[in-house]
């Protein structure tokens, strides 16, 4: 398997440096503790907001650093969670008077991380509060997970936590949101290769050549089950109806709709996923409000794609479309 | 090789129904003419930029339109020009008092379709400048071309226009810079892999497991050689080297440098190179003011990376800044 890579030990490494040097005004790179923050972070007008997970989920979430989006993010190496001892110098870093708030993918190691990260930063008198991220109705108690995991839903909760935070919301009122979002968020993926990870060389998993991975977990963990390759419209309709079933929507009901690649499959597929998906929704009565298509939660250079639905109401609609800049997307 | 597809007679028109699906505020699909343009275009007060090549490099063109960028573009079928009057129609209904400005690429097919298609418009009074884009210096005379190809640098010669028709400029001005923009924009490329286009359903050319093609066209056309599989540095000096040999770049130059991925490369990868392209560049005195990373022009799932450089001037830099809101970014 070909990739662009030097030493597979520092990719990451290698990766951060990147973000940094194509945002030299507006990101700084703490290469100690793996950490890209905003340059103007931390405010004391702001919680600052701080996700850690594995590396290799790209742009999420050393590419979702900015205003309107996160103060800080300490990856780990690729599929793994930051070292606690990351956790607790990036909290101390993005101190603020108004305290840090810790966005957590539920895996158990990123749980583990953060929960001493945390604990080491409050005996130093720092506020912190935690908003854990588990979105995927494919399965629970997965490889690497208690309970559901957290995959591309994290934008939204990103999101709408970046926004508030920048009107200057308090902790605990952050806290809450945080937990509403992710509570109607849900998503489900599908993959239709097995991704590489750079230190390893070869596919994580195999998959037969006309075979797919149906509920997939972004580091490549098993889903429900394989099946054989269908057309778009059928494999679009089965991600709904995993979606549709766990949190009721009803007809009335408006929703934020999201198509997510998953690393290697092209933007004009997805597409052609988000015609039907946005059609099979107004077929129930089901208004997409908002519409997110392109690359926002990978597994390296996995093809594949995931469905994401948010249940919208008035003040979650008003902190999506609230300003936000990212280095992710330079056009 | 899987696809998210259902019929490959229809992969583009379904990606051009998601597209307007996804933007019904501010983007028209007109089926008849694979057309996607503003709702708010043509404006009498705005020269209409408009962009036709085959589909199959996403976002490239078809997801590029929106205020400060294209008014319409008019795609062929993956990797095949539009028909003539395809362009005749779209020219038509785009039609200002101040004119309409083609940007095509330098293919043979898109040539000959853009030709007639002015021609077409011209009898019946519509003012068409043209603008052609050939920034790839891999070859000259390759399949399908005379002269070199047009590849990634059409992002520029977009976003430049965009700002300045916007602004107002008259149709010879905007012709002009179209042209200066890509005098100083160069291109190359290197594959990892094939794509594989949704019609034929199997790879266009077989690289061996440990093989890449160094100056592929985005249509998967042979470069100048193939060449056993390198670091990801050792790529970027042979693409960079064949850049700067060919419109001298000084010490003391200002550049905007795009590291773009054809389809099938994640983010993550791409950054790494940006970093040594950043350095490398730095070391020979040329500064880096603008920074693009991500997918900008594809071949559809193709694995691999364009470097695109510009050499800025104040007016040039100004206007890549300038605001603009397409459909292939939403966040």
């Amino acid at each position: 398997m070909k990739k662009f890579v030097n030493d597979p030990q520092q990719f990451v490494p290698e990766m951060l440096k990147g973000i940094a040097l194509a945002n030299p005004d507006t990101l700084r790179y703490v290469p100690e503790y793996n950490l890209i923050m905003r340059s103007d972070a931390p405010r004391d007008d702001k919680v600052s907001i701080v996700q850690g997970s594995g590396s290799g989920h790209e742009p999420a979430h050393a590419m979702a650093v900015g205003p309107g989006m996160l103060d800080a993010a300490c990856p780990g190496d690729v599929f793994s969670a930051p070292p606690s001892d990351y956790v607790y110098e990036t909290t101390k870093l993005l101190r603020s008077e108004m305290g840090v708030l810790h966005i957590i993918n539920n895996y158990t190691g990123d749980r583990m991380a953060f929960d001493m990260g945390r604990e080491l930063a409050e005996a130093e008198g720092i506020q912190v509060g935690t908003v854990v991220v588990d979105d995927d109705v494919a399965v629970t108690d997965s490889t690497y997970t208690v309970g559901r995991r957290g995959v591309a839903g994290n934008f939204f909760v990103i999101k709408a936590l970046g926004a508030s935070s920048e009107r200057g919301a308090e902790l605990d009122d952050l806290v809450a949101l945080g937990r509403r979002v992710n509570d109607v968020t849900r998503s489900m993926g599908i993959a239709l290769t097995s991704c590489t990870p750079p230190a390893k060389g070869s596919p994580l998993f195999d998959l037969g050549e006309d075979e797919i991975e149906v509920g997939v977990g972004i580091h490549g963990e098993p889903g429900r089950r394989r099946e054989p390759m269908k057309a778009a419209d059928e494999l679009v309709d089965e991600m709904l109806e995993a979606i549709l079933g766990d949190l009721p929507y009803a007809s009335g009901d408006e929703v934020a709709l999201m198509v997510n690649g998953l690393g290697g499959t092209p933007i004009s597929e997805l597409y052609v996923l988000y015609a039907h998906a946005h059609e099979a929704l107004a077929e129930r009565g089901i208004d997409v409000g908002r519409s997110y298509v392109g690359e926002y939660c990978t597994s390296l250079d996995m093809a594949g794609a995931s469905l994401t639905l948010v249940r919208l109401d008035e003040e979650l609609k008003e902190l999506l479309t609230a300003p936000a800049q990212i280095a992710a997307h330079t056009f």
